[in-house]
């Protein structure tokens, strides 16, 4: 019996209120309107940016919301005047939508389309209201994608199609970590990606960072170098191709920044900050060659938090930018991903080392938090 | 009677220590050494890095040293293994050199040689000493230059030869400020320049600053907004081609970003900073458009200052960047500023608000703190 246009119920883990347990419950899911697609969620990963909303530190975080934003599954059905994806389709949801259409998508200088970001800042879908209920209450959207639920609706815009070729429990993690880490290193640093010889360092080796390795050696990058306190991330490094592992903790009183330029005789070519650290950005900024490192921010830091250096850096040549995943405009360049995976360019498999269940959605959280842990996979229809 | 080969006995603005006047004192000027140059200063101008190192402020700043960095005069000798200039060429001192065979020359990506930095940082020539002498003590040399002397050496890569056409006392002037404004636009900004169409805007309205409206006329740019605190300085601003003026204390509580982001319809492709202000360099950054706007940081900051702002900013696609003598490589480059000069596509005379002679040195420093003074160019002769 077909579901279109019909309000469908399901199980969603719900987020009712900051520092709690997600809550699984049966929540009602309205068709999509106009430019909405409604897709049944078969896998979502766990972010740290869902558990920065989760903990309640996040200032726009609000509440009760359907949390998730790294998803594949497949378009139960569409609403009127949707020509990109259809019925059937396999999909990855962006919550970096591309209309191609907005200043921001015309400029050919950004992936942050505008068209829709007012409406996602307030967790509700471009008509000012929510496609979820739960107990008579309407829950909020998340991040544009909200795939902690079995089914969720989402604008056009926040979609693309991929080949069901691939393994959707794989694609999932395009919709965030890994094409962030990725995209940054061939696409946001310098003028079109790291260039071949050049010395790269990336702070932190999780999801992100590993990937951002994976685009240096892709792009035929010199030394890569992984900085992070964890030793256990060693082993991670190697297997994605970097080249030297550096803990900051253990360099006797040596700065992180003063290790790195003398392995890179004045500093490296590239720095992608993968921490969300406001103190970690600074060494990634001033570990940068004089005259022409660029330090690229990729981590999100807490509320309130700022950067900073002497300007000195900044007038010897330094640049300091970042990016929201990766640069990567997810309409336009998602196929180009999927291609690089299933060709066997970019790793994905690798980085799951814990699956779980969506009743045992809050273990995946806990999950993350260990050392052990670089990607959880929730299976949604288990 | 040639001089060549022998001590030279001539005047000189002494330093002798931090926050006095500068002397003038009859000094001694050694022949110039292996790859060096000896260089009869015509015209000097007076900048406000001379005023900050004199004022004791600088810690790297060291005493008894002659001052000066903006210099056009005659070559007078050269020593062995010069090829670059000979005697007789009309020549602009270079405080940024250019060896064309280091790491940071043969880069393709800065203007910051590196082949004589450590020894120009101490106040020395590349082999590690002096060729100022007075009351029989060495003087130190400053920025690689030290055109407050009526005849200075300098090492063979920090000086350039021009055509014997253009004034002298104008060409000074493009040893510094004018240059580094210039550059900063149409060389440092962007992938080459600001792009035709773009808006700009320059916080403060100086030699620095005004020199970067030139370069962003010069590229077409869209709106060019000034920005400064000192409403005399709009006159200016119209004068060099900005389009609009912003007095910062004239906004009613509005920030001045907040300004700017509504007069650009989103913000500016390009700000700069020509304050030295770490305040201001947040607010140029603030200023900018969010997914590619850039900010140049031009000015020097007092020792120990630092930038902040939150990464945000930079995750949201702003970039943070700077330069020293705008990006531009005094040896490859300067000719055709000078060109730009002679055919009237860069404006040099009107920054000249007032003149003075040697003797009278200490007034123009003078000058140069009133607000209405861009530029004092001393005639070291007179």
């Amino acid at each position: 019996m077909s579901t279109e246009g019909k309000t469908i119920t399901c199980k969603a883990a719900v987020a009712w209120e900051a520092g709690k347990d997600l809550s699984i419950e049966d929540i009602e899911v309205a068709p999509p309107q106009a430019h909405e697609v409604r897709i049944q969620v078969y896998y979502t990963g766990v972010c740290h940016t869902d558990a920065y909303t989760l903990s309640g530190k996040d200032p726009e975080g609000a509440f009760p919301i359907v949390l998730g934003h790294e998803g594949a599954g497949i378009v139960e059905s569409v609403g009127e005047g949707v020509t990109n994806v259809k019925k059937g389709d396999n999909v990855v949801a962006l919550y970096t939508p591309e209309c191609k259409e907005c200043k921001f998508c015309k400029s050919g200088k950004t992936n942050l389309c505008g068209k829709i970001r007012a409406t996602q800042g307030k967790g509700v879908m471009p008509d000012g209201t929510s496609r979820f209920k739960c107990k008579g209450k309407d829950l909020l959207h998340f991040m544009g994608t909200s795939t902690f639920s079995q089914y969720t609706v989402v604008a056009d815009i926040s979609v693309v199609a991929i080949t069901d070729k691939a393994p959707m429990d794989r694609t999932c993690l395009l919709g965030c970590g890994i094409t962030t880490g990725y995209g940054a290193a061939v696409i946001t640093a310098g003028k079109g990606g790291v260039e071949k010889g050049s010395n790269v360092a990336v702070f932190g080796a999780g999801c992100v960072g590993l990937s951002v390795v994976q685009g240096a050696v892709r792009n035929g990058a010199g030394k890569i170098i992984v900085v992070d306190i964890n030793n256990s991330k060693k082993a991670w490094a190697d297997k994605f191709g970097a080249t030297d592992f550096v803990n900051p903790n253990e360099l006797g009183g040596q700065s992180v920044q003063e290790k790195l330029i003398e392995m890179t005789d004045g500093g490296c070519d590239y720095t992608f900050d993968c921490t969300g650290n406001v103190h970690v950005m600074r060494s990634a900024l001033e570990a940068c060659h004089k005259g022409w490192g660029e330090s690229i921010v990729i981590g999100v830091a807490a509320a309130g938090q700022e950067i900073s250096t002497r300007p000195f850096q900044l007038v010897t040549g330094r640049v300091w930018k970042g990016c929201a995943f990766g640069g990567v405009k997810g309409r336009s360049q998602m196929a180009g991903l999927v291609d690089d995976y299933m060709t066997g360019k970019l790793k994905v498999d690798e980085f799951i080392t814990h699956r779980q269940s969506l009743d045992k959605i809050n273990e995946a959280f806990h999950d993350m938090h260990a050392g052990d842990c670089i990607r959880c996979v929730v299976d949604m229809r288990a």
